[in-house]
């Protein structure tokens, strides 16, 4: 039986009139979309479309909420109240669970966008806030951590399905948090390096840091990017790399 | 058996610290209550707790989808196709949904608010346009629509589940359209009054119109207001006199 | 001496991390930049950005205010009242005011954007309330007006400074109003074809209709466009052909 | 020569069809009114609408300028960095300059609001970021100042015109913050008790802290609040207390 893997990337980050990513060619390559909820990017009809396009392309559907910061694209870090917490993440969870059903599909996944992630990967309590409010509304949903940070601690300890996440472009330090982009050698150029490596994670079933080190941890999703020729090499290279190694490729 | 009769008001129109209406007054006095989802009014926590108070009290939750226009309160019309009018209601709709689910509710009608609604009761390609979309996501919903309007059209043309609506407090022209509220007698201030013309047109079923004339009408909701005493007084009024003659007030 | 003719554009359309145009490009084309002020695209830090540039280039800053809607790029026509057209007009103007002069700059001019534009195109009340309001905070200000609308009506019974302004790649009907773009030959594609029509309409001082017509017409600036190849291309062969004629190209 | 003093409120919070404060009853008490700028409350129609108030009552007017939230009315710390703070402040800043010379009158001080003026009290770096932006606009603003924090230090270094703020109802603690509200005695409930304690402060030019000590500090302007009775109460006491005992009330 083939061993499977799912490659996801953020879509759908489109608004109004303004362009953002390849959304078109990054859906031939993933197989689960975290489409933006129309908080820190995307809007009702950018989310509609993004749907339709990943139903047709039978790539899974994620909700991925984000602040209310649209100029700052939820980068930015607003401290909220746990109950905050929990009807943001309820709101857009809602509307993307509506859209998608018109579509024609259904929100399988759920993957915190930005300084929300951010901090849910620093803060099990706030992690835990949204993931509550969540599986209340659908106790179904699988919920997309970044492995080994508190997302992943408060996902478990919900006992909730789970997939754990590494990045394909990214270096990781010794406790598993990603290099900081500031840092030399942060970011992963080179699309065979970045496959070779992802390959080699994804079999280990572990981290593998800059330092050399290797951090066993659970790897059930590839997070990708599609802005950029760069981002698009690395994602088409770690698909390939993956399914000449026997992996399949499969949404959540 | 007991005749029913439903009584809806506006709920959850504040935002952030900005505080509208009396909910908690009003939610002892309706059977429904049609809850903004955060684009004319409302935001995720106004809609929680509003809907998390319409369960305790056994009300009806509804959605009530308006314009993207918060500083116009949704009542400045706004040229959008119906692709864009299908994606507007479905997103708040499904909010409105999610928020429900948690609060322990369900959203079991929609009624469209502001410029929106009254595009929609002109415009019955218009009304369509928003039901179909909403029917997508939620096929046992029921509309709650103007009576005698584009609005009723639409939802009969779709076989849908519908509640007709008239207003407790504004008088009619001979074509079931409302007075202008620059006429005199638009308004009607006095609560018997208005309490008993509405049981007069729950019972004909029929709208009395300003003229003396009566317009035969399904009606199966009543619209009452909850902002300001008077208007207060003239829901208590309507609920009494609805009571008092034998009526049984029901969500929907 | 030499007659002297502007040019401008639309600019600082970006917002947050979305990008639109390509302003740096066309700042070296045109004499006037058309700056969004934060309503319907633009942000305060892209105003700044934008500002900067424009005055490191010795090109005229203008205010560009649309209505509030962001996601349909000020697109949409909303109907507000006299008095709220001039608030929105002197909120948007002030911003740019204070922007431009910490960029040791200055708002020179007033363009209405979008769906704000047309309508006072149209309605010579609707175009006198926000001029009267721009006006009253900077009497200096010169009003681009689209020529032979109500929006150069308006400006000429206010006795302002006025620039009137045709369109590069726009075909004009008999009564001046430009080509439905859905109709055949509306826009014109071809960078010498649009260069050689503007020199003439210039040397003319008249709009040549689709027709054959000649529209006699004050003509003071140009409106060229900087999103894609193709706009670009028109842009500097107006600018070129007009140079070699012997225009001197100056901001307002 | 009699001794003055100027007593401020924050006003123009309503927000659409939003009512908040008594605007009408504090404009008749203080002498200069920090006015929101759209950004964390208010709108261009409730701007112009306060203002031209002020004008008429002949109250002092000043840009109260806050982050970019509604919804947490400003509350909500965001990190921005100088650049992104300088153009915040910079933008609300030309409105609200626009919209007072169109009222007939000028923005004679600048305060910053909520989340933006307490990050400001405590980071110098940060205060001068936004003084430094609104000065490159107006040299002339007086910068109205929380007393004895890195506000007056930034101001004081810019070599700004300042004027120095304590708060009428607040206690203070030994290093000149404010007791947290959640500490009980934080508020000062009754209005005779807050008028002795602040005509003490001014006279004394010092704050009295909750636990005796005597902190000398300019004090130049006395914050009042225009909420609820007690609020209310407390301004007009406080203004009788002082003209009572020869302090001529007088805008910056």
């Amino acid at each position: 039986m083939a061993r499977t893997i799912d490659l996801n990337a953020d879509m759908g980050e489109s608004f109004g009139p303004w362009v953002m990513g390849q959304d078109a060619e990054i859906l031939k390559v993933v197989t689960s979309a975290n489409v933006a909820c129309g908080f820190h990017a995307g809007d009702a009809d950018v989310m509609a479309a993004t749907m339709h396009e990943a139903v047709k392309q039978g790539v899974g559907i994620g909700a991925h909420p984000g602040f209310a910061d649209l100029q700052g694209f939820g980068r930015r870090r607003i401290a909220l109240s746990q109950a905050e917490l929990g009807n943001l993440v309820t709101y857009q969870l809602g509307a993307a669970m509506a859209v998608a059903a018109r579509a024609g599909g259904r929100v399988r996944h759920l993957k915190l966008h930005g300084a929300l992630a951010n901090m849910a990967a620093e803060d099990e309590a706030m992690a835990r806030a949204c993931y509550e409010a969540a599986l209340a509304v659908e106790p179904e949903l699988v919920l997309m951590v970044i492995a080994q940070t508190a997302q992943q601690r408060a996902a478990e300890a919900l006992g909730a399905q789970m997939a754990c996440e590494i990045f394909a472009d990214r270096a990781y330090e010794d406790d598993a948090t990603l290099v900081d982009r500031k840092k030399p050698g942060a970011m992963i150029h080179d699309p065979q390096e970045a496959a070779a490596r992802v390959l080699g994670m994804v079999e280990a079933q572990a981290i593998f840091a800059a330092s050399g080190a290797t951090l066993p941890a659970r790897i059930d999703t590839i997070c990708l990017h599609g802005d950029g020729p760069e981002a698009l090499a690395i994602a088409r290279a770690v698909r390939t790399k993956l399914e000449g190694a026997g992996w399949a490729l499969a949404p959540l």
